[in-house]
């Protein structure tokens, strides 16, 4: 899935993936309103609203990109309809040739690492059949818990050819508070988790990278080109560009030479383009999913002159 | 919440969570039958057969003890279907008058770790309406992104009147690898995290506990020892004892000298009691939960002897 990955980015020259983080704020009211009509105000009924909101964006910019990044906990809020909608959701971007990162940034001991994952990229006995749960192409993992929370998404991976993003910077201001802290050989804990990456991957190679990715948030450029050099072969998911700060100059040092190694999300810049100051007297809420590819095509012309 | 959880700690005299951490292997297999005969070999069929066994060990065990802790992941590995049981199984628990304790380690960036406190603890809004997802009492949260991905749920918590368990110290084996790392001020990464959830604790205050816990791993007494002194107003959530290897014995640093501020978890050895070698002359597959009632007396006892 690392090779399909990269190769979708280059397919594109797109090294983009859109969040899917609908928030009922950025659903149009019409969206609203006609799921209502059919399932009331109800976890059913703001499903619904989400499944037809993120089906609008995922129409609309499928071509132009290689991936979606869908985060769980957007439609978890929901309960059990919520989660029904994100199942949804992935089944159809796989359907449209999307590959599909689960942002559900888990990590736990063992046996339980062993159930996430595969409930979310394998497939599960279930007497003498077998099932997939969620299906995801990729999924985050949380690695505060050491090699025994990774190393069994690392199994199911090898088994069925998908990959993780191990978070190791991320994007939010408080990420610092144990990320950044100094430990006794005077580097930061990040690049620690970073060399363990780096480890990791070693072991699940694809053709030029490994299925063991990162997670570094754009928002901190500078630590990106150290950890960019500390796991030369993991493809970095960068978040936090657009409505968290983060600009296309500061992607550069997340790439490596080729040009490849990194593939930086937008969630809220694209999916609610049609509220933001930039587009919304071009596209009103019926035109919403207009708004987001252009939003798509801006964010890529940004990359490609920051790259050039 | 934190109130409700003491009191009961106190009425029972038994500081004991059972972990209702569902493996298809431990399900007695008329209980498989019955659901494969009734669904297939489905992930519903799975879904109903642990949903049985987890309500006859609830039935079984319900009056000894104060609190229950489903692990998410358990049931995530089977779908839709399986978060469903994972639903049915928290409000059961509840009806029964026991307080439940989400194990989902969660923990984002703030919107979205917004979203998941919604969505676990508390009341989401669709339109006029709002409705509770899956509405446990208390959730375990992942500390790796900081402030940014605690205070969201702190912030449903005091409003619900809940908690959270923040992970500090796990109990598996590769724990150390980030965790006990030294920092800079020769103090490791575990004590930096107990300091903060001591003072994020002191912002939600219950009566004689805070509103935000810590999960500390039994399997480490000594360090149990230096987190107990360093958050003397944090519940500890004690996993590891049984199956993994804690005992009795190793408990007795993890509480205050109240008797009170510990609670330890024990998962396999519970549910699935009637399978060890304690028991499995004693109670058959029959009477899985039988021997589920009697694990629950033995490990009171074990630790009641242990604080004596």
């Amino acid at each position: 899935m690392i090779n399909q990955l990269v190769s979708k980015i280059q397919k594109t020259g797109a090294p983009i993936v859109v969040g899917l983080d609908p928030m009922m704020k950025f659903v149009p009211e019409r969206i609203q309103k006609k799921a209502f009509a059919e399932f009331g105000e109800t976890l059913e009924g703001a499903a619904e609203a989400i499944w037809q909101y993120n089906k609008g964006i995922v129409d609309a910019v499928y071509d132009l990109i290689p991936a979606v990044k869908p985060q769980i906990a957007m439609y978890e809020q929901f309960g059990i309809p919520g989660l029904v909608a994100f199942a949804k959701t992935v089944a159809y971007c796989k359907e449209k040739g999307l590959v599909v990162i689960g942002d559900i940034k888990r990590g736990d001991i063992g046996s339980t690492s062993s159930a996430y994952a595969t409930g979310h990229l394998g497939k599960v006995t279930v007497g003498s059949k077998s099932y997939y749960g969620f299906d995801e192409d990729f999924v985050t993992v949380n690695p505060y818990l050491g090699s025994d929370g990774v190393k069994p998404f690392m199994d199911v991976c090898k088994e069925e050819k998908k990959g993780i993003f191990v978070l190791v910077k991320t994007s939010n201001p408080s990420s610092g508070e144990f990320q950044d802290r100094i430990l006794e050989d005077g580097k930061p804990l990040y690049e620690h988790v970073g060399k363990m990456v780096d480890t990791w991957g070693s072991e699940l190679m694809g053709d030029s990278y490994s299925y063991v990715g990162a997670v570094v948030g754009a928002t901190y450029p500078e630590m990106g080109k150290v950890l960019r050099d500390i796991m030369p072969k993991a493809y970095i998911l960068v978040p936090g560009y657009g409505a968290q700060g983060g600009k296309g100059k500061d992607l550069v040092h997340f790439f490596n030479k080729d040009g490849l190694g990194a593939i930086v999300n937008s969630s809220r810049g694209i999916i609610a383009a049609y509220q933001s100051e930039a587009y919304k007297d071009t596209f009103g809420p019926e035109n919403y999913a207009d708004a987001s590819r252009a939003a798509v095509l801006a964010m890529k012309e940004d990359i490609a002159q920051a790259l050039a």
